[in-house]
């Protein structure tokens, strides 16, 4: 994997960038939609590759409990099972040990945990982290990191970031043993103390990976907060690797992260949003149960170009929500997706204009959304 | 709309035919995907068109009660709302009204009911369902029916066919008196009496409607007797109109009943059972949360053409139907929809070389199914 770097904007510091893989090539800032357990729920493949969806994420726990990277492997790897040819980035599983499962005992060699399907009993470590993805056949790995709740001590913080510094080492040796397929990115932690981030960030650099994410936010802390670490760990991290944001965000998140120097996102809003009847508009978000959305004759966004917008009605919306159609998680899906990549397709054209500033500007005047 | 009959298999009755519409030319045998709440469960109408669904039933009972036919009316009618510029069948409600509702009172003029979704008391008569169907925008009408359970005595059957025999003349001159718009079909009932049902066709043959349906099956007879029924009316039907086999049934009861005369069908059978998980195959169905199939990289029909068989395993199905994902019902919807598809096609080539006898006999080697 190599990344380029095509252009910077001249007042913040939002990037315009390329990542080559194996799979393809992808433009950031990019949005990666989440294929938790080897879907985009309620997406077919055809409709992400007609939304332009460039690379997914998947989640690791979930593959491993069910159906097993194994069985994925066997089954000649996860871009084959799910039918997408294109890039996969795989978290470590780790976020999702500490926040799914029942926790039974944390060591210096990993975790061991109950699955929250069925409380069976298993084990995490970095390099069985690495092996796993691997096996699932992943474009971007990520390393094992140990998750920390908000708020937090700056003891336990330490001790949390000291031992993901850890585990990144043990899993940068394992991935190098395996050859270094693909590519492993590091995860920045420390909470919220800017001290324990740069150590994160400054040790994890010294080991060299192909990108870095910053991990641990979104967990609950003010909006303020996240934008000033993010801010404090960019100039720590290599200009010439991808930043990837882990879990974030809104689409004001996507635009005021750009301007603070990252690169990647995934997030399950808009698809969770979606099934639960929360549709995306440049004006603000609408609730689409509303009863007001009776009669609408309207689409949810005149100013959208997705094909629910350019066929449907508010009315069909609310419709298809209130009689519990499954059509409706479905089209909700496809416009909120095609929401959050036209947002990043504008965040694309404002930097290469070296124009961000008037998105952020104007993402700022809208207030948070 | 006009029906055209191009050949007739010299050995059985089967018939190959053409309706035309205004919104387009449907050939037959035909069969209906059920679009219950303006919607084929878990289909987008792009996917409907690539399946190459020629016309579609909704169910008037479910849109009168939710989100209401003037309520459709007003948003520009029924395909405008649900985005699908083919035609479309509707029921006139009555079927559900006494199978869903809690029936209140029936009588000459029509049934009170009350919603099976809120309790709320409506009343349906024949003029109420024609215009609840005119409203909708209905390409194909139908008449309202008194729907009777099995096993019924033949008074009961007798007073009920005569009942619908008036509500059919009462249908035909409402039609008639907003000027006859689309199509309005008759529908033959009288149980499993064959003197009931040929006094039923005679009379409504001679109120000369533009097509005419087979009502009263498929609600618990066993098979044989359902066959002979049709087999009985058919005689008594006119050679130059369509015949509607309704709510049936099996891809078996497709070609036996297309061997007995009938033209079109609709039925939830592919798509309930797809969210079921019971695919449809050309060996019988399989069972696709079956734990054989966990590591199966097989197709679930190596036979099957359809997008569906050409992209997953039985393995990922399989994933998706145990991790209750949304992607589980499209994709067997799919399937199980171009599975009947498949089989209305190949019914149409058999009929057109003169050779339907060999997909009669393949079918019957096969055993229902």
């Amino acid at each position: 994997m190599r990344f380029e770097l095509i252009t910077k904007d001249p007042k913040t510091r939002a990037r315009r960038g390329r990542l080559h893989t194996s799979r393809g090539v992808i433009e950031t800032p990019i949005f990666m939609p989440v294929g938790t357990q080897a879907t985009v729920k309620s997406m077919t493949p055809n409709q992400l590759r007609d939304l332009t969806v460039e690379i997914l994420l998947c989640n690791s726990y979930h593959l491993f409990l069910r159906p097993g990277h194994e069985t994925v492997a066997r089954l000649g790897g996860l871009h084959r099972f799910m039918g997408w040819d294109r890039p996969i980035l795989t978290d470590s599983g780790g976020f999702q040990v500490f926040s799914l499962s029942s926790l039974r005992d944390i060591s210096e060699d990993g975790v061991r945990f109950q699955s929250h399907l069925d409380g069976s009993t298993h084990f995490l470590g970095p390099e069985l982290a690495v092996d796993i993805q691997m096996a699932l056949g992943s474009d971007i790995m990520m390393i094992l990191d140990d998750c920390l709740a908000y708020p937090a001590t700056v003891f336990d913080a330490d001790r949390s970031m000291k031992r993901s510094l850890a585990w990144a080492e043990r899993c940068r040796k394992h991935w190098d043993m395996r050859g270094q397929p693909n590519a492993l990115f590091g995860i920045v932690q420390g909470s919220i103390y800017a001290d324990l981030r740069r150590e994160s960030a400054d040790r994890l650099v010294a080991m060299d990976f192909p990108g870095y994410a910053i991990g641990g936010l979104a967990v609950g802390e003010p909006k303020p907060l996240m934008y000033e670490i993010i801010e404090s760990v960019e100039p720590y991290l290599p200009e010439e690797k991808p930043r990837y944001l882990m879990g974030v965000g809104t689409p004001s998140d996507l635009v005021e992260a750009v301007a603070r120097g990252v690169d990647m996102f995934d997030c399950v809003m808009p698809t969770r949003h979606a099934r639960n009847g929360w549709l995306f508009t440049r004006d603000g978000h609408i609730v689409i149960k509303n009863s007001k959305y009776k009669e609408d004759p309207e689409p949810v966004d005149s100013t959208c170009a997705c094909p629910v917008c350019k066929t449907y009605s508010r009315a069909y919306l609310r419709h298809l929500f209130i009689a519990n159609e499954i059509l409706s998680s479905v089209l909700n899906t496809i416009h909120n997706l095609y929401f959050y990549l036209d947002t990043i397709r504008r965040i694309r054209q404002f930097i290469e204009f070296h124009r961000f500033e008037e998105i952020l500007a104007e993402t700022r005047r809208m207030g948070a959304h």
